[in-house]
Formats: structure tokens, C-alpha cells, sequence
């Protein structure tokens, strides 16, 4: 069982006057936040606010970009092609990583949101131009993508990929997870077991089937009403399995 | 009389399907370019052409911010807060900055944008607001302000500031410039004439008055039907004075 | 004393993920609600939600159309023209008309939204524009205008309109509203003392100067955390003082 | 052979400072025009001059909704669920339906533009609630839907369908039209070829294989750069065939 394991989460998705996730309590809980950048989620003042409890909760800060799709909340499937793909990643990391500039921060990784990321497994020709992208434009980002095939190549290949796995989302018979626009509640406990499921390197698919995993990261959203609950139930759990938890940068290295 | 100066002009500013401008050719006739981000025209897809552009016609990139207002061109007035103002340039700068680094290239300058600028006349808590967020997250980019009072006081406050005047627009008796959803036609030979005014340090406003300037670059607008013509009747213009070009931080530092 | 008057809501301001005001208990509360329609609030999603939920509480249906500015949820001031004032009008309730058509509902009236409705008080020919504009299109169609000289003086000229009061927002001296980005909270009491006043015929400015008021309607904004509180205490106010309510329509026909 | 046939265009296509196809001269050439109606492309002034053509050119309007989505002008897929497609036709169809009021015009027809129209023939039950949500929002407008199963077999169950062909787009093998972000160039005698095929009930796949079409209308596309010199290449063709064009309302009902 993996003993060191980095924990993010999807967060600052409010937007203008709309309120989503209840961020200053639970950025401080993760080792990494993915941080909404204006696309499907996250206006600049949301976006500040966001760095900034990162900073104070020395939290890692990620660019989360998502689709041009704010009434979709990002969840809708797009066709982006590659190129605009890598585009969409590099404006939105860039427009956060100016906003973390002004508070002294920086941004580590870039992963992307909803229905975007289920795009990276659906068409490997949009993840290799989004790593490609970003190792230009960004040497030392990291691009988080699912733990599994896609990831392994382009992992193979030299490219800055962290591995992901999910703990309140279910995974269908192929390995992928299963996107909804509103996705089904999960109990605090229920996500406590996949997180420790993956640390083990298996989790179980909806049919039952034992999906194999090897993560760096664990992914909670915080866009569910018990966000905060999930998290501390993880903490938990990893705490007294005398698991460690580390930026993604770091578990990624130990990886060797 | 001037003999150095910047010649600017705002361009990128196509949108998806919708084409304007010949950047083409006006991108190397001219030392600086003002990019268009997003939020009033240019789409990533542009953005990465644009910046193309500027590399290979040897021209330094800036970021032109505009309002959020794809309808209005940004041509709009809006009432964006101070803090609003400087993260919307904050932003939009960071997003070309991060295309711009795919394809090799550095942002040199921040300018707003139409409306935008305009408030900056209007509201100095905006200007200030922007240079001093710009300062703070990307140091050694300079923000293009409309030489007049209030660049003055931010320049003399040590702030990046380059002071702007145009060619193509009318200036009002305040020595403001108008600032039109559909700017009147000009001919190349009235935007060179007020070129040269420039580089003697007045202009006349709409009713005939002397408006003093002091001016480190020029600005023509791309999306004139006859901006290449505008651009090459000020260059000719310029060469016969003896004037020489240089982007805006090799004049800005001449200045001493 | 009035003893007849509407009591009208602004809601159905969520967006897509978003979730703002308990509609659900507020609707059934109030004789009007205004709608919002795309542009600063209310995805179709929630249009439609909120027309289903006026038809089931018998609560009139009004389109609520605002600035296309989601992010400054269509409170931030922007300068449109009368022309696209009307257009941006009638975009918007032809859009909820539609919808509401779906529902066997009909749209009774339209109010601009925020700083849209401020527009229509600074600028008059704004004010005729919506007027004009709803009255050729959608005959039989109200638009709601603040109570006070421009509504005045488009009611005698023969427009639509519908003189409307605030419960739960300052006036200043000049007899307009205060519209900010964010709303300082107000208690149930204070705004059924201020509705109350309105029924007597004047209101205090913010610094206690008196505003005459002939209103057919009032209004309280259904993102305040506690409207549907303010709302009942209006109701209660209102009914110990023997003041019924009825649609806007029935109340300016009652005028005479 | 046909002698009876609506040509229709997609226009009003420009939006805010760009312009797209030369609408002026289009319009008035063909029987039906589809309007941009705000989400692709089109903004309420446009949408108020495309009106204002058909009206002066004795076009018969109708309403051309899109995916949300301006970067990508509608051409890229995006999964809308039936209820979310038959909101976002019914949103943009009243939008236009207003502006057309204003302007003394009523909307005859509903087409999905780009990729929303590809969507219909992906997912039936799309196609099901369009017709259906027109059907009960808006008796008497007609849904155009390309011919081929889908739309025969909702004409069937007795919804509003219009049959439409394409003259300057490809055919597949399996009858589905070829929808691309820039579609090839094509010659006007090549669609007024395709035009022709139509009329006799075959066109050919890119492939070479025959498809059977039945289809009350012909469309053609606004925003290529010869639209115009097509138009009146099919006209030629039809003339000097005795075809005669009509409003596909008068088509759909010859059709018995």
C-alpha cells in the first residue's frame, strides 16, 4: 500500500454573485486545489480569492480549466480539437497564473474540468497536445490526468504527467470515471473507502469489477455540499493507515 | 521634434469565424502590437496567429485587455471597479502571456482597451489600480496610458507607465480622446499630419484647440479598413522626417 | 392610504450549477415576479422553473431583462444605446416568452434588471426606447419603471407603464434608488415600514429628506438571504392594514 | 422531378463589429431565411436587420439557433440533452420571434444551426423534444430537420417537420451531411448541380453512393464567400428547369 499520496481537490467554482463550495474550509484540508479559471466556472475575483486561501493554507494552487460552458458548469461534452484544446489549457493557466503572481504565488499543475478531462481519454490526441502545450509554454507545471493507459504513455514518453484517481466518483467497466452534470451524493465514508481502495492500487468499478489504479493523487470536488465532511473522512483514514500527504510535485518525484 | 518614436496599433482583434483586420501586413509595419485577449475580440486560436505574426515581423507583443462585452467590441462604457479594472488586465495578460511563451515570445506591455482606456481617463483610481497590479505580478511590463495628467502622475510615482497618442482618433477639448462604437473614417494622409503633430508636441481637438502632448508611441487602430494604408503613409512620413522607430521600452528608456 | 397594490419579486436568478434565492417559497408570496432571462441571471433551465413555479402559485409572470454581464450579475453600470436598449429588451422577453408559452403562461410585464433599470432613470431616451419598443412588439404588455418623473411623464404621453416603489433599497435624494454590486442587508421590519410608507405617499432618502411616491407596485429582490421573510412581514404589515393585493396589471387599471 | 422546392438560406450571421456575408443581396434571393439568433452568431441589431431584409425582400423568416458557443460559431458538437435542446431552441426562437414583432414580422420556421442540427441526427430524442417543445410553444411553426429517417418519422407521428437537402454540403454514406468548423469551398454550377440531383431524389455520397432525398427545402450557407453567386446559380438552374420556389410552408402543404 502506497504510503504518501498527494490530496486535491476542484474548488473556487463560484462565480460573480453566485457562491459554490465552502473554499475556506477546505483548501487548508487538501495538499493540492485546482482552481477554477473563468471558463466554466470562476471570475477573477473568485480566482484571487481562491489563490490566496491556497497561500495562506499552503496548499499547492492548479489552473482547472474547463470548457467555455458556464451554463453547463463545464460538464456538457465538447468537441474542442487538439490545438484548440491546448489553447483553452494555456489561457486559463495563464490568466490564473498572472492572478497568482500578484499574491506571490505560483502555479504548479494544470488539470482540466468535467467534461474536458473526460475528453483527454476519449480522444489521447487532445492530452498529448495539452502536455505538449504546457511543457512548452510552462517547463516544471504538471498536467494531472486519470491514472491509467493515456497517462501511462505520455508518462513513458517524458512528459509531466501526475496520475489520478477519484474518490467520489464512480468508474465505469473501462477504467473511465463517469462524468455527470450533477453527480450522485456520497458519504463521507463511502469516499474514505475508495481513497484507501486506491492506495491499495484497485478500486471497484459499478458493475463490481476490480479497476487497477496507480495514483499519485486522490480527487475530491468541492462542489459537493459535503466537500468538507469527505475530506476530513480521508485525512482521517489516511491518518491512522499512517499514509503522508504531499504536494503532487513531490509524491510524483518519490515515484523515481 | 521627436526622433524616436513607437508606432502601436491594436490588432488580433478576429473572433472565431469572424475576420478583422489584415494583420498580416499591418503587424510588421508597426514596433508594437497591442493584442486583442479574449473578453472584446480574439479568440486562443487568434491570440497564437497574432503573437505568429509579431515574432516573425520582429514587433514587441503587448496584451490589449478589453471589457467583457464581445457584442460591444468593448466599445462600451462599464463600470468595472478599480479592483475589478486591474484583475481584468491582470487576466487577460496572463492568458496571451501564456500563449505567447508556446510560441517563444514575451508580453512587453499592457494597454486597455476602447472603453476601457476611457475609464482610465475617467477614473484614476482605475489606472493606478492597473499599473500597480501589473507592477506587482509581471515586473518589467510597462501599461500604455493616454499621455495627459494622468500618466504624468503615475510616471512621476515611479510606476511603469508609457504615455500614448493616436493618429487616427479626434481628441476633445480636455485632450481626451473620443472614443466611438464606430470610429468615423480617416485618411492616411490626416493620420500622418497628426503623426508629425505629435512628435512636435501638440494637437489640435475637434473645435481647433492646441492640446499639448508628450508622447513615447503612436496607436493606430487595425480594424480601419485603410490601416495598412494609415501605416505606411506615417512611416513614409516619418522617414522624410528623419524620425526613427523603436518599440515603446527602447524610447520609454530614452526618455532617461 | 393605498389599499390596492402590487407586491412584485425579482427571482429566478439562478444559474446553471448556481443556486441563488429560495424561489420556491417566494414566488407564492408575491402577486408579481420578474423573471430573470439569460443575460446577467437565469439559464433556460431555471427560466423555465421559475415560470412553472408563477403558474402553480398564481403569481403574474414579468420578463426581467439585464445587462449581458454575468459576472456583474448585470449590476455594474454599461453605457448601451437606446436602440439596443430596446433590443437587449425585447431579445429577452421574447426569450421567456417562448418558454413561458411552453408552460400555457403569458408574460405580463417587463422590467430592466440592476443597472439596467438605473439606465432607464439617467437616461430618458433610454426609458422611451424600452417603451416604444415593448409596446409595438407585445401590446398589452406593461414595463415597470421607477415611480418619479420619467415614468410620469411616459404614462401621460400613453406608454405602458407601471410606477414602481422599493421596500428593500435606499433612495437618495434625487428620488432614484441606490443600485450596488452588493446590497447592504436590511430586516423584514424596516422593509415593511418602508413599504408602508410607500402607500402613504412618501419615502425618506438616505439622509432623511422626504420623496413623494405613487406607486402601483413594490418591489424586494429575491437574492437578498432573507426575502422570503420580507416578504411575509409586508403581507402581514399589509394585511392588518386591510391593503390588498393584486397583479400590477389589475392595480394600474384600478388607477383609472 | 420536383417542380415545387423552398430555397433557404442561414444568414445573419455577422455579429457586433463583424461582419459575415453579404445579407443584403442574399436574402432577397432565396424563399426562407434562417436567422442567427444570438448564440452562435447574431446579436439583437443584426437580428433586427436580418428581419428587416427578409420583410423588404419577401423572405419568409424563421429562426436559426445554435449551440452556445461563439468561438466555435456553432460548429463544434456539444452534448445537449433533449430538454436542454428543446429550452435552447425555444429561448432563441422567441428572442428573434420579439424583434421580428417589432418589425410587423412573424417567425414561419425553426432550423438548429451547425452542430445543434448535427445533434438532431445523432440523437433522435433530441430531434423529439425540439419538435415537440415548438410544437406546444409555438402552433404553426414548422421545424426543419434533414430529410432522411428521423424527420420522416416524426412527420409521421404527425409533428411540423420540414424535409430539408443540402446544395453546398457534403453527403456521407450513411445520408448524414458532412458538418465541418471551415467547410471546403465549393463552386456554384457544383451546388446547383446537388441542387438539381435534389429535385430528382438522389445525391451522391462522397464516396459515390447513392442517397435517396426527399426534401421540401434546399439550403445553402450565408457566410461562404461566393453564398451570393451560388443562390443565383441554383435560381438559373431551376428557372430554366420550371421549377418554381415558394415558402416551404406552401411546400410542406402541396406535399399533401
Amino acid at each position: 500500500m502506497r504510503t504518501l499520496v498527494d490530496l486535491n481537490a476542484d474548488a473556487g467554482e463560484s462565480f460573480g454573485r453566485w457562491r459554490l463550495g465552502d473554499d475556506a474550509r477546505l483548501i487548508p484540508l487538501v495538499t493540492s486545489v485546482n482552481i477554477a479559471c473563468g471558463w466554466h466556472a470562476g471570475d477573477p475575483a473568485t480566482m484571487q480569492r481562491s489563490v490566496e486561501l491556497a497561500r495562506d493554507g499552503d496548499t499547492a494552487v492548479g489552473a482547472h480549466p474547463g470548457f467555455p460552458d458556464l451554463a453547463g458548469f463545464g460538464r456538457r461534452a465538447m468537441a474542442l480539437s487538439p490545438e484548440d484544446a491546448a489553447r483553452a489549457c494555456l489561457y486559463q493557466f495563464g490568466a490564473l497564473q498572472a492572478i497568482a503572481a500578484r499574491c506571490g504565488e505560483t502555479i504548479r499543475h494544470v488539470k482540466p474540468h468535467g467534461a474536458f478531462y473526460g475528453l483527454t481519454l476519449k480522444d489521447e490526441g487532445v492530452a498529448e497536445a495539452i502536455v505538449e502545450a504546457i511543457a512548452t509554454a510552462a517547463p516544471g507545471v504538471r498536467v494531472v490526468l486519470l491514472a491509467g493507459p493515456v497517462s501511462e504513455r505520455l508518462a513513458e514518453r517524458g512528459f509531466p504527467v501526475v496520475r489520478e484517481a477519484f474518490a467520489d466518483l464512480d468508474y465505469d467497466d473501462s477504467g473511465h470515471i463517469i462524468i455527470e452534470p450533477e453527480p450522485l451524493p456520497k458519504s463521507p465514508q463511502t469516499c474514505a473507502d475508495q481513497a484507501e481502495a486506491v492506495l491499495r492500487g484497485e478500486v471497484r468499478s459499478v458493475t463490481g469489477n476490480p479497476i487497477p489504479v496507480d495514483a499519485d493523487t486522490i480527487c475530491l470536488h468541492g462542489d459537493r455540499p459535503n466537500a468538507v465532511d469527505i475530506a476530513e473522512a480521508i485525512r482521517e483514514r489516511f491518518a491512522s493507515a499512517g499514509v503522508r500527504l504531499a504536494p503532487m510535485a513531490e509524491v510524483a518525484d518519490a515515484r523515481g
